[in-house]
């Protein structure tokens, strides 16, 4: 089926907007498209109007530049996190991801991306400067570079490193090793040698 | 990653109502969601619009019951077409897989659905009595009965037959046969069983 002509000028419409997503087919789109027009017409309503309201009233937290509905994000608000400790991610996702281990309680610094000459992603696109202020401000006590472990992730890495490591702060990343529940003989060899090399005294 | 907390609350809204969609997860949901608040103000706008205009504005062809953005749609309203001729579909996907064929030159009578005891579709959720009007009418010279080769197809197939049998016109099924494309061998019994039965004169 090639659907090249839609009976209505508003379906159509729908599902070229449905279309346009990443992942998202025409008939994927079709279909999502069709399943809306099986609701009541105030769902339908409150689904475009979550979007709308999402793109044109949504704020980024001005010190970590997290999406927040608010000047402060909920994680730079709240008094008991450890404001001296910064860890640098690179998008919202890697907060919440982060955030999900219940096993961090400084604050995040999100750069927007990652730097990457392929995509036309150099430092100035990133929010580095402002990373830049906080150290320089003093305040800061440890900054954690907790990027992807990719070609892109180590070039950022080592660009911040050489904008930062004249400021106060200990500079430090991820741990990198086995990950749980990996099976050795399928762990690649860069991995395995990392984690020889950074091996951690045994613990029961 | 299980994204129990969003940073905000329009943002979990939005992926909520994503996520809501058939075949769309939370995570897959969330990705969407990004790549809106990646795009300009003006586009999300025209983009929750159309959903909503989709919704609150789409007619159906008072004849045909397809959707249309008239009384009567594109190709009800088409004088070129043979008003004699109604072939009769579960849906309008179906209306739109038959015309883009090309081959078929007469209107469409959309019944909403299929007979599922199952899911509890009977005779009286479909527009089967504005199908048997149009018959009773008599100018319908042939009904063709274009529903899915399965149980609830023919189940449909049978009460129309029992219904609109009574009348002058001709009640038709599309062929069943062996797809074009597909290797005799793995074409199933039944429909390799009807396609020598309903065998054709050879065609150069």
């Amino acid at each position: 089926m090639s659907f090249s002509e839609y009976p209505s000028k508003l379906l159509e419409n729908a599902v070229n907007e449905f279309a346009s997503l990443p992942g998202i087919g025409r008939k994927t789109a079709f279909r999502l498209v069709m399943s809306l027009l099986k609701r009541n017409n105030d769902e339908v309503q409150r689904f475009g109007e979550s979007i709308i309201r999402l793109r044109s009233e949504i704020r980024y937290c001005r010190n970590c530049h997290n999406i927040s509905d608010n000047e402060l994000c909920t994680i730079c608000s709240d008094g008991k996190r450890d404001g001296s400790l910064i860890c640098v991610v690179e998008n919202i996702q890697d907060v919440m991801a982060i955030e999900n281990t219940r096993q961090y309680k400084g604050l995040y610094h999100v750069l927007g991306g990652i730097i990457s000459p392929v995509d036309g992603i150099g430092p100035a696109d990133l929010k580095i400067d402002s990373l830049e202020e906080k150290v320089k401000a003093g305040s800061v006590r440890e900054i954690i570079f907790a990027l992807s472990t990719t070609m892109e992730g180590d070039t950022t890495n080592f660009y911040l490193y050489k904008r930062l490591n004249k400021y106060n702060a200990l500079l430090t990343t991820l741990a990198r090793g086995v990950a749980i529940g990996d099976e050795l003989e399928y762990t690649d060899e860069l991995t395995l040698g990392r984690a020889i090399n950074n091996r951690n005294p045994y613990q029961q």
